[in-house]
């Protein structure tokens, strides 16, 4: 007999989201309606902007509501079909409920082709992981060649995509992340042409010496201090696209610093925030240009992968203690047999 | 005989610019070179961004020299030339020093037509100011017909025109100024939608009722607590042209007040400082557009004329009192017969 498992929400975090926040909880097997597949969860993908959800406040998408299941981004198997689209044995992505099973329609699903590349790449660097680092920097960052691009959070699922990308773009690459281990990977496995350590050297000081010719773009994935820090050197006509603040998202009291306004004021520069689905129009040739660097090896990434749906809220959690060094998943079940 | 006078700047503000940071002082009217000519200053404009060149920091122009004479836009008539381009009677407009005679060659000038617009107009409205609004408005800002457009320092020099702009474009627009007689003036002359107080009002109150729909473009010519409350208020996909942060030229200490990286992310928001001269190649266009605009009686100006060159430190000071309406200039001399 299959037994369904979900996580619901319980509470609202305040600060720092606890695990008494969720609740793990026993279901039936959802009943498929017509057109609908029952999709097997394979992958989950938990990512910093699901904090964001969590708090009942405006944001760019809905929060989570209270005491139902909390949804992201899953790679799943059809394990049953009433659909005409999706077979038995199809493999999925979607943005589906963290649970073990869900029934949807196929509208709600696009089917993957396990041949072109590894299951979980498609939710990191070919998912939205990897087009949220193409278009921020890309449209907004818009690197030229010679140009210094600086990313914080730069040892993150998308901080590490947005250094590569940069040096395709041949740009010179300046990292900022949390530990010694991350710096080697970056320097060392990703070509970053300088990496920061804002745990133990002084952010302004190091960056000043790493980027000697100022600060072109500034790929903001954090937020608070660092942020400030970067924003201290750049460029007249600078470009930084905000893509997520995770020193904030725990903040329970208001963040203040410097206002940068004039900072963007003498150097005529440009910040923009954006979450991806702003390009959801362009996704398609955003993908179809990331698997081209992926299969030139021009691209690499590297996963986190924690075994067991018991574990997901310890890896959610541990988003936001700095430790995870590119896209962190939890592998729920193991692929079936591709017949079914 | 004819005399000079000049003044220069002799100590570097600390806060607001004291009289005794300025110093008047006479010299002889300066001898003319091959293709020079001389020009006797007629009007000559104080405007708040040359308080940032009083300071010695990086800024988006050099600062001026200690014991130098200060310059900005001057509308002055030549009073003999060298040049076989301009010839005495001529008028003309450039950035020149604040003295009663300059001697500058034919290419630091540019020849006014005073038939087409009376002469301070090309120091307000048709000068830089105007291109200011122009450039701000429509290439960062892009209002479109419906929206919302709020716009800080409202009944100052660029702020009155960044409003009729965006009137023309057929957007809502919002003032915050801070008088009674500002706000009556916005929207009873200039056809303002709202216009706020902001030193009897509530600024982010008042915006919510003033507002409705939220703010799609803010116009910043102040920065500091006035611009926190508008971005509280920004929609999704808003524009943020950063043009002034007069709030801000005088402070010592660091300007610390809410980080709006947040804001920014989760309403995909754009914010962009600029500097007028970034849009010097399209220069021609703004001022075809603005003086056609003028001449169709769409755009009017309120100038604030001070009669005398020694007044003109206390019209610069002026400027950070929050006192002035529109373009605020001060006359040096009577315009001589156009023929000389």
């Amino acid at each position: 007999m299959m037994k369904n498992e979900k996580i619901l929400l319980v509470n609202r975090p305040k600060g720092t989201p606890q695990k008494s926040d969720f609740r793990f909880e026993e279901a039936a097997v959802p009943e498929l309606q017509n057109d609908q597949v029952l999709v097997k969860t394979i992958y989950l993908s938990v990512d910093p902007y699901m904090r964001g959800r969590m708090s009942d406040r405006k944001s760019y998408i809905p929060p989570f509501e209270l005491n139902e299941v909390i949804s992201g981004g899953v790679v799943g198997q059809v394990v049953e079909s009433r659909s005409g689209e999706l077979a038995e044995g199809d493999f999925v992505i979607g943005n589906l409920g963290w649970q073990r099973y869900n029934a949807v329609s196929d509208a709600e699903v696009r089917k993957l082709d396990p041949s072109l590349a590894p299951l979980t790449a498609n939710l990191g660097v070919l998912g939205m992981t990897g087009l949220t680092a193409y278009f921020g920097l890309l449209d907004i960052g818009n690197p030229q060649e010679g140009e210094t691009v600086v990313v914080s959070g730069a040892a993150g699922a998308v901080g590490t995509i947005v250094g590569q990308i940069a040096k395709i773009k041949g740009a010179r690459v300046v990292g900022i992340a949390g530990s010694d281990e991350k710096i080697a990977y970056l320097k060392e496995e990703l070509g970053f042409d300088e990496a920061i350590n804002y745990k133990t050297e002084k952010v302004y000081e190091a960056l000043k010496t790493a980027c000697p010719d100022g600060v072109d773009v500034y790929f903001d994935n954090v937020g608070g201090e660092i942020s400030d820090s970067v924003l201290g050197l750049i460029n007249k006509g600078a470009r930084i696209p905000v893509c997520g603040q995770i020193a904030l998202y725990n903040l329970e009291k208001a963040d203040v610093g410097p206002r940068m306004q004039s900072q963007l004021l003498i150097n005529s520069a440009l910040m923009k925030g954006f979450i991806v689905s702003d390009y959801a129009a362009y996704f398609e040739e955003g993908a179809i240009e990331l698997a081209k660097w992926l299969k030139e090896g021009k691209l690499s990434y590297s996963e986190n992968i924690v075994d067991g749906f018991e574990n997901t809220i310890d890896a959610f959690l541990g988003l936001f203690t700095g430790e995870n060094t590119g896209k962190q998943l939890v592998k729920v079940a193991e692929p079936g047999n591709i017949q079914g």
